[in-house]
């Protein structure tokens, strides 16, 4: 009886450690519920409906609220999460700027281990003015707020 | 008696399960030798050289052996390793060119995982005909070859 207890705690034991391990990089997961890629993909959707309805800090909600946020475009590095706000703000709300209407195509999302994934696409913005397009790279945490950009790295020829 | 074995069994079994555990992102390591992030810095300082004796081959074997291989260049997408290295090879070693001596600098090497990390850094070419410098962002994933690029974004102004 005493090692029947032992096996029925090791066999316990051993399905504690199961759960406890990593999902697998092609998002294989131990329970039910959206993959870390179904939830990036909503991440990103959001992004994109914010955009389109000029809501810039509901766009920037996609992105891990804290100064070690860093966002590249082309040569410049802008560091935080206040300052890339500003920058869009600038860019894209101040007078004579309009914020056209955004897509992200080409999505490849790949989980890099179960908190962490990067993305690859490209953004198409529309506006009255002309068309604009380039290539963004994304690094994804899974915070306690969810999946957030923690690294943007966009650039256009 | 068998009670203890029991118990001997569970410990010897979350002692297993521990080891399996990966080691955090701020790389701390279980085991000696070193760490991720040592040995993502080596395989850069390896491009450097490499780059710095006109080595395209050698520059190349940073990065992931693989047609799944990418490369974003401002706005451009190079996939797969050996169009990567033709690009290098037309833009650096073609008719007129030359490959200047190349720095890596601001490098912050992050680790996402056991087996996953990003970089971020700037580059720097100091060629005869002039300067180039720009920013870039590199996932390394450890391979059974050892850390590897997986995707470069590279860009300039």
């Amino acid at each position: 009886m005493s090692s029947d207890k032992g096996k029925w705690r090791s066999a316990m034991l051993a399905m504690v450690c199961l759960a406890s391990l990593p999902v697998s990089g092609n998002g294989v997961r131990v329970r039910g519920g959206p993959s870390a890629s179904d939830e990036i993909r909503a991440v990103l959707d959001r992004q994109v409906e914010a955009w389109n309805r000029r809501d810039l800090e509901g766009f920037m909600d996609g992105y891990w609220r804290s100064p070690e946020l860093t966002f590249f475009s082309n040569s410049i590095v802008t560091s935080g999460w206040d300052a890339t706000l500003q920058r869009y703000r600038q860019r894209y709300q101040s007078d004579g700027r309009e914020m056209g209407k955004l897509q992200f195509l080409d999505l490849k999302i790949e989980e890099l281990g179960p908190r962490a994934a990067f993305v690859r696409g490209r953004f198409h913005l529309n506006m009255t003015s002309g068309e604009s397009s380039g290539l963004f790279t994304l690094t994804f945490k899974k915070l306690e707020a969810g999946w957030k950009i923690v690294h943007d790295h966009t650039s256009s020829s």
